[in-house]
């Protein structure tokens, strides 16, 4: 049997970035992983981030620290609140207040350099912009220019050796096909975090737009939703 | 008067990117500096980024801690011997061996979201593609890409606030005229540090293909070096 080939997958902790993995799984890639600390206030999903690597067999795992002060004017970060109890029209109108300036970008960056030097030009992330379309760095033309200049960045690249494929299995997907994807794949979504404001025992708020879409999610997709959400807050 | 706009100047503690910066300052920004640390061996240049910044004026300085991990396959970072003695045609040949993986696609990343932070899209780099042409991310399409790539990936830039501009200014002059146009804008170029394999003293070792290229550029240049070489060495 053939060594299976390296990819980068960007894992967060979250739900999509689990499932993106499992496609990566699936398609024969052995995942090297990686999560950043920027100072986002929901640190419970670095936790969630190495428990779904371990239950998908990621090949590695590397938690990268980032200086938070470039990705201050957030709310992700503790500079501004977190915005709670909205539907889907307000969510849809204009950029979240949760957008982290160039999140996406500097994440990109990074696993093309992990890539280049592990030896692949394949990376995974879980951007999926229907039911989040409002960040900019999660939509169809970020992700094909960031392919396109990452291939003439690389030394690999650029010599012909090996070209970049930025893979976004799930940009098309409502978040009710993530889970049904991820279903089928068998994702252990017990395991994932999305709440953007959780209490101290990591468990989610179910009133963020984050919890407010997942839930949504799971009641679409038919699929019983595991998630632990936090008695004090539901009351 | 009124307040100065604000810039991003990626500062490495080399002469190309205190020309880069001064060229910034000379067209009215305040420049907010950004060096990155990620296992270099010269982290004599560190020092000299600080020195440069505190020259020119710089409005802040931040150097930018990075896992030096994803940057392993390259002579800079130690897994590689600094190639000595070459001539100008061997150091044209292919992509030099002290290429460092997407290391300015990761740094561009970083001062896109400082810029966006302390809003502004105007990015300075001191990259240059005509003495030393064998880096991918210092030519021309590789500027322009990451440019197009930015303007869809911050949400300043996407609500068409703050458009991202990767000014290169010097890409496209010779060794020789980055020095002459930096002596014209009183780069003090004795704080500057190009060598890649410095002693313990931080004195260049006039022989790696940085030190060549810097000695050539003040000789055609006709201005007088003022850089510190390593007397062990050079005997």
């Amino acid at each position: 049997m053939g060594r299976k080939p390296a990819c980068v997958c960007l894992v967060s902790g979250g739900l999509d970035s689990a499932v993106a993995m499992a496609v990566a799984r699936s398609r024969g890639f052995a995942c090297h992983a990686v999560s950043f600390e920027y100072g986002q206030r929901h640190v419970a999903e670095l936790a969630a981030a190495r428990r779904v690597c371990e239950s998908l067999g990621a090949a590695g795992h590397r938690v990268v620290r980032l200086d938070p002060s470039a990705f201050a004017a957030s709310a992700l970060t503790g500079a501004m609140d977190v915005p709670k109890g909205r539907d889907g029209a307000e969510m849809a109108r204009g950029i979240p207040a949760t957008y982290v300036p160039a999140r996406n970008t500097v994440f990109l960056a990074y696993a093309l350099a992990l890539g280049e030097t592990l030896g692949t030009g394949d990376l995974f992330i879980g951007v999926n912009a229907v039911d989040y379309s409002g960040y900019p760095d999660c939509r169809p033309g970020f992700i094909a220019a960031f392919s396109a200049m990452a291939n003439l960045a690389t030394r690999a690249a650029v010599e012909g050796r090996i070209p970049v494929t930025v893979h976004a299995p799930l940009i098309e997907l409502t978040k009710a096909e993530i889970i049904r994807l991820g279903a089928s794949l068998g994702v252990d979504f017990s395991l994932t975090h999305s709440c953007y404001d959780p209490d101290s025992q990591g468990r989610a708020c179910g009133e963020c737009d984050s919890c407010a879409i997942r839930k949504r999610g799971f009641a679409e997709a038919g699929v019983e939703d595991p998630t632990r959400y936090s008695l004090k807050k539901r009351s």
